[in-house]
């Protein structure tokens, strides 16, 4: 940890001079008793903000991320993005089918990919279309609608490389289509290859089974890659020797470019961090002491160095990166800020492991121009003023 | 991971000859539609366990160890031991007062503490008379109501070693009272120095505040030690030159030794482990392949290795430890278990970084004897029966 200079926490402590001051509540009755599951302080109120739409079931809901602490996302904040509703299944009757050019098609039970043997990973998912109104002027006032489509969760599934090795993928394989159990049966092509090495079939999150909004009973996980094509409510997984070109991979989640022509299958989420204390909505009580905190990942790896700016990229520093730093997850960055009251413009730039060094917003246009509203990963800019407010620099 | 044999998973999978088979549920409707706080599905329904008591605002609840993934516990499922109800306190109105022999003395706001430098651990967190049965004959028969006092979260706070260098603790000190604010006005006398180093006042639990159960909106947390030290509700660090004597650590969380004599002040949770699956209550589906797990962990660091036996501790073979370890964190362990439909006794060994190898229950009745409810952590043993029904060999 920095050293903290003795003077900075003290300016804002209450010296108790003699004896004991009063403290805050004294409650002098007995509290709630036990419960069989527990619910938050009705004082904590963050919710996922729901984006305006007219079909609520074909949406998307973000993360409160400037009321998150450490690198976990409670299950209930977790960011939705769902085509057709969440689909109420009963794990008794779901069924996971793996057929198509493979030697030996397999339809298994809910039990049966439980019994399996299993891992836990800490991951994050982040929405293809996360950010995106960075691209243009729809950028939204603060971190939470402006970011919150990244969430980050313990992982527990079946390794997807032992089942493809049960069912014997074919040499001439080079694709597979995952199928959701939702109304649209949402589908996404996926390449087969070494980039599925880290690939679950996950049934657990953050030691309890998936939430219906995040796939229950059964998702794909590909760790690294846009939330799109971790299909949810998985219940088919076909072998094929082409994509489908479904249309979440052709009409969305594709990057059209300036001349025209459409990037498709940019499935990596490329590193990205953001400042999520100070941020857009926020006041600062006064000048003094405080943490600056955010968020940095890449589908890449790991996050190797988060730098933070507060003159508005005249200077940089680096930040405290959160020990242990995973693969393919959320990192937690921190710096003790000393406010003195004036302006400042402050921002975050993340490194991964690849030495991948994130870029401005301008850097990003420059090549790919504005057409696209996905897979934004350019560095965030907010301002503080002299009266503490913060405000999206872009907005 | 181990390799797995083909024919074992195909065993239970049903193959497919030609052509698809009916898939398990089919949707036609659109699900729910996006929400602001996420639940689980209908069909999860697993609770603590309630222990029985007169005063269900005194009293303890435990997590279902045997349905959870991975290493996270969800904080509503987080084991609760209070002593007289949960309190609902408005943070607005907490303070934490720092007293005694010290330079500096300090009231703090939860404002002021989240702006201090912060740090993001995961740790368990387990209450001393955890598996206190385990000592005579009222052993539980599952592991939920025998082992489920212990669990596991991401705790995000300010070091408390950063507070006491603020307030300068005096030369002569060598304690402090910690104190709650729920209506007993829990204390504990917990002894400075070094093994304070990880010691953190939190505020942040799985990401979002501390939940009621667990503190909110401050708890001390000292990491290895035993949950009732950990003072909820903390609202005074009273530091001194000797403990207290509170009734919490005389009355209760001391070993009355064979002689008659009582330790007091055994804070360290020494290194402990228990199979979660199989175990006791739960019923195999038939003979084949599944996956054997649990979780293992020690208050002196990491864990280094845990065994597993399957015939009583005639052999004991190496479980694989799911990566990274954590220091004073749940580990979970797994094992492909090929079951034949013969009878096994099933237990597991754990081995923490300080090579302290978890004993037998007899092994610690012969120092320890009987006449203590505190601080069980010898080996756990369960008995699988030819139809695959599991009970607890202790009950």
């Amino acid at each position: 940890m920095r050293k903290t200079n003795r003077r900075q926490v003290l300016q804002f402590g209450a010296a108790l001079g003699g004896g004991l001051a009063a403290r805050g509540e004294e409650t002098g009755k007995l509290g709630k008793p036990l419960s069989g599951y527990g619910e938050r302080s009705p004082f904590v109120k963050s919710v996922r903000a729901t984006r305006q739409s007219k079909t609520p079931e074909a949406g998307s809901s973000s993360t409160p991320l400037a009321d998150m602490y450490g690198i976990i996302t409670p299950s209930s904040l977790h960011y939705e993005r769902h085509h057709s509703g969440v689909p109420a299944l009963d794990p008794a009757r779901h069924r996971l089918t793996i057929h198509g050019l493979v030697e030996r098609p397999l339809m298994l039970t809910m039990d049966e990919i439980r019994r399996l043997p299993s891992v836990s990973r800490i991951h994050f998912l982040e929405c293809g279309g996360n950010s995106g109104g960075e691209w243009g002027a729809k950028t939204a006032p603060d971190v939470q609608r402006a970011y919150g489509l990244a969430s980050c969760s313990e992982w527990t599934g079946v390794p997807l490389s032992l089942l493809l090795r049960e069912v014997g993928v074919k040499p001439d394989a080079s694709w597979m289509i995952a199928e959701g159990a939702d109304a649209c049966h949402m589908q996404r092509s996926v390449p087969l290859g070494n980039d599925l090495d880290e690939a679950l079939l996950a049934y657990g999150q953050n030691g309890e089974p998936l939430r219906p909004e995040q796939g229950f009973p059964l998702r794909l996980l590909t760790p690294g890659w846009e939330g799109n094509v971790q299909v949810k409510w998985l219940q088919r997984l076909h072998v094929t020797n082409q994509p489908y070109m479904a249309r979440d991979e052709t009409s969305k989640y594709s990057d059209l470019m300036p001349d025209g022509k459409a990037r498709i299958f940019t499935l990596v989420a490329e590193a990205k961090s953001v400042v999520t204390f100070p941020s857009g909505g926020q006041t600062l009580a006064g000048p003094g002491l405080f943490e600056l905190t955010g968020l940095a990942w890449s589908g890449r790896g790991r996050i190797e160095r988060v730098e933070v700016t507060l003159d508005g990229g005249h200077t940089w520093q680096d930040a405290q990166l959160q020990e242990p730093r995973f693969r393919k997850a959320f990192t937690r960055f921190r710096l003790p800020w000393q406010w003195d009251g004036k302006p400042a413009v402050i921002a975050s730039r993340c490194t991964d492991e690849t030495g991948y060094v994130q870029p401005t917003r301008e850097e990003l246009i420059a090549v790919r121009g504005t057409n696209s509203g996905y897979h934004f990963n350019g560095i965030k800019v907010w301002k503080v003023d002299a009266g503490g407010s913060v405000t999206n620099a872009d907005a």
